[in-house]
């Protein structure tokens, strides 16, 4: 683990684009050295950490821009480096001379996530936390910033590492046995690592089964609409959506691009799965389009089943409640066209349907009500929460060599077969904190992040 | 004017989008004290200016972000109040969190403008040059950085303020003979203060004059490209867009949206006139076209002639170059298609003309280089510039009022009306520096500019 950079890199760390101030951020050696170099105010080198200058950047004797330095000194800082940070006006042009001038000073442009990599090699985060960084940044609900805010303070890293270390203790006994070689010693005793095992087992099996709710925290809730043709999918998809974006009150600067059909109530993203094909095909349903849709719904947390109320009765309505049966996720059921239905109907239909008009909006509210109650305990972050698959694929792998282990050591393996299973099961451990890294497995997890960061 | 508020307002001061920081800035009374309601960490009011504070952002108990604090307190900020800057992780998600929860803690959504209002009605800055931090938040060019630096460091307002006090010493002469009435006192030498007008409007004319040169930094130069149907002018000029654009090594994060038919050769930025219109009518030129044309053409601070070389002979050059007396502008003549042309008629325009291919690219880059040395000297900055329509105007009208005193002075008008004259023109200056203004001037100057400024 490289714990010493030579080079100081910069980079744009906020937002491209006009505004009142940018963010240009310096970390390395010298970091503050650079700075100095094109700053006229006080000289940098001899002041404190963590304090804030005003000043000017100077280039030839000309002022680029008036701007704010702060400082934070190595080892008191995000990367463990000497940090500087550029506020300046956020203008594209100033942001371009700076960086220019920094580059022509020394500095090198950042990769992406560069920053973060170097306060992982310096250990200020284990690898689950700087991950958690790029979850945060990119988090498009509070819950799935919650997640990622939970993961960046460290309870899943802490969790395994605790798991790791006890595998440890027992790992250096058996290797002490095949040290050991032929003297049949047995340092590690075998009934205490099955249980250890099976302990481990059942601390990983939550972790593991947490994914599924991870997954939804970070993605959204995946909801199929589905009912006959012409029972007003499309019109209640299209209510949900555009009341949902007309609605949200966003604060100036704050909003983002919609993603076609994700709608988020009471903080919870819902997805609505494969509802391009419910719109193109409400007419036409060909069987191959029907077997997609089917393949679909087993994707699908919840259904929303719409029954066409209009000019019906109580027995059609029953006959359809067979095609239910097929569901396995929970179903709201949904009388759709109440205005069009006949009231004796809509009195036997009532408090066992939501009875709505999707096409007025009529008790719309309900619905969403019901969505959020339905989700609002499941996608709650909890402290420990796997949300991202590499730690999920980690975890399972380590389960895996877990269970060979502990099959081994019913059929009696040796110490050396005992020792392969275990250390894969360090491995993999290790490798969703860092303890245990590659330059490509690193370089592949940076690589996403922004520049800047 | 008012020097203190009430209320605390907020807002994000950089730009939107996911990054890897973002600032949320606020200014006012208890700026420090709602951050302090929020923000676990040191105790922020305890702490000295200038200080940044790692801690957390809770809100009912859970963190919403890990975040830097800066504290500029007051006298010692950009506004004068207590400002404090939070730098937490730029996700829209984050950034809308805690600014509700500020808001829900007291603090308001700043409208655009407000922290640069604050900052000019506690005497922090001029309005010229609050001014000029929205020019250069919005400048487009190195040049019109500097210039907008320039007017922010003040010079143009310190000229602005000398020429005023000047003026206003004589003005109270003037007013205290008023104040005697009758009695005919001539407190003010009305041949010093002839001199002194004159001595003004010495001073104002340059500054008028250096709205020309003020525009083009701004707006960036004015071309057109002239010549015959089929002379290979579209050609010219997609070459010149698509080459600059592509080789514009934009520093990651600070690349912009190209305005159509703009380049930036040299720091220095080229607008084609009308250039939409030489595209569209380069086969069925109509007379209104010409027309259109023609107006297009007066605007232009450089024509581009192009001569197609093809299958001609010097004298229908020499018929063509009858055509560019129309023009009062510096005219570049082009001789294009060179690959097509005579040897006799090259050697004969050589060295007179710029001869190159368009479409091969063929002596681009000579071209570029003609541009570039043309207007070089013009659109560096002076330290005094007048880019502002406003202040531009306002000179005017001052120039004129100066005027029509001095036209009384020769009439041997009463001190009333010279008092008049007098006062309309330390009234104009004094718009320009903001020590005269109302609250539509500072409405309709604030509300251009970015929210969190």
């Amino acid at each position: 683990m490289q714990a010493h950079h030579e080079d100081t890199i910069a980079a744009l760390s906020t937002a491209p684009g006009i505004a009142a101030l940018a963010v240009v951020r310096l970390t390395g050696d010298r970091a503050i050295g650079i700075v100095d170099e094109v700053f006229r105010g006080r000289k940098l080198a001899d002041q404190p950490s963590h304090t804030a200058h005003v000043g000017h950047i100077v280039r030839d004797g000309q002022m680029i821009d008036e701007v704010v330095v702060t400082l934070f000194k190595a080892p008191r800082s995000f990367t463990r480096e000497d940090v500087v940070e550029i506020s300046c006006h956020g203008s594209p042009v100033v942001i371009k001379e700076i960086l220019q001038l920094l580059l022509a000073h020394g500095a090198r442009l950042a990769k992406a996530g560069e920053f973060t990599r170097r306060a992982f090699l310096n250990g200020r985060l284990d690898l689950a936390q700087a991950e958690a960084v790029a979850d945060l940044i990119h988090a498009e609900t509070a819950n799935a910033r919650q997640a990622a805010v939970n993961q960046m303070r460290g309870g899943f890293s802490g969790e395994i590492r605790k798991l790791r270390e006890e595998l440890i203790h027992f790992a250096s006994l058996i290797e002490l046995e095949l040290d050991f070689g032929e003297e049949d010693v047995e340092f590690a005793g075998r009934e205490d690592l099955r249980k250890l095992i099976l302990k481990l087992q059942q601390h990983l099996h939550p972790l593991i089964e947490s994914f599924d709710k991870g997954n939804v925290i970070r993605n959204g809730v995946p909801v199929v609409i589905a009912g006959k043709p012409n029972a007003g999918k499309s019109t209640l998809l299209n209510r949900l959506l555009n009341e949902e974006r007309a609605i949200v009150s966003d604060i100036p600067g704050t909003t983002r691009d919609f993603i076609e059909d994700e709608i988020t109530l009471g903080g919870i993203h819902f997805r609505f799965v494969d509802t391009a094909g419910l719109r193109d095909t409400s007419d036409t349903i060909e069987a191959i389009g029907v077997q997609r849709t089917k393949e679909k719904i087993i994707q699908a947390a919840v259904v929303l089943y719409l029954f066409d109320l209009s000019g019906t009765t109580i027995e059609e309505i029953a006959a359809q409640e067979l095609e239910l049966a097929s569901y396995s996720q929970p179903v709201i059921r949904i009388g759709n066209k109440v205005d069009a239905a006949s009231p004796a109907l809509l009195r036997q239909l009532d408090g066992r349907y939501l009875l709505m008009s999707a096409s007025r909006g009529e008790n719309l509210q309900a619905l969403k009500d019901r969505l959020v109650q339905l989700f609002d305990a499941e996608v709650r972050p909890s402290d420990v929460l796997v949300t991202n698959v590499r730690h999920y694929q980690a975890l399972k792998e380590t389960h895996a060599a877990l269970a060979r282990s502990l099959d081994g050591l019913d059929r009696g393996i040796t110490g050396d077969f005992l020792a392969m299973d275990i250390r894969q099961a360090l491995h993999y451990l290790g490798e969703i904190t860092g303890e245990i890294t590659t330059e490509d497995l690193l370089d592949n997890i940076f690589s996403k992040f922004c520049i800047g960061k």
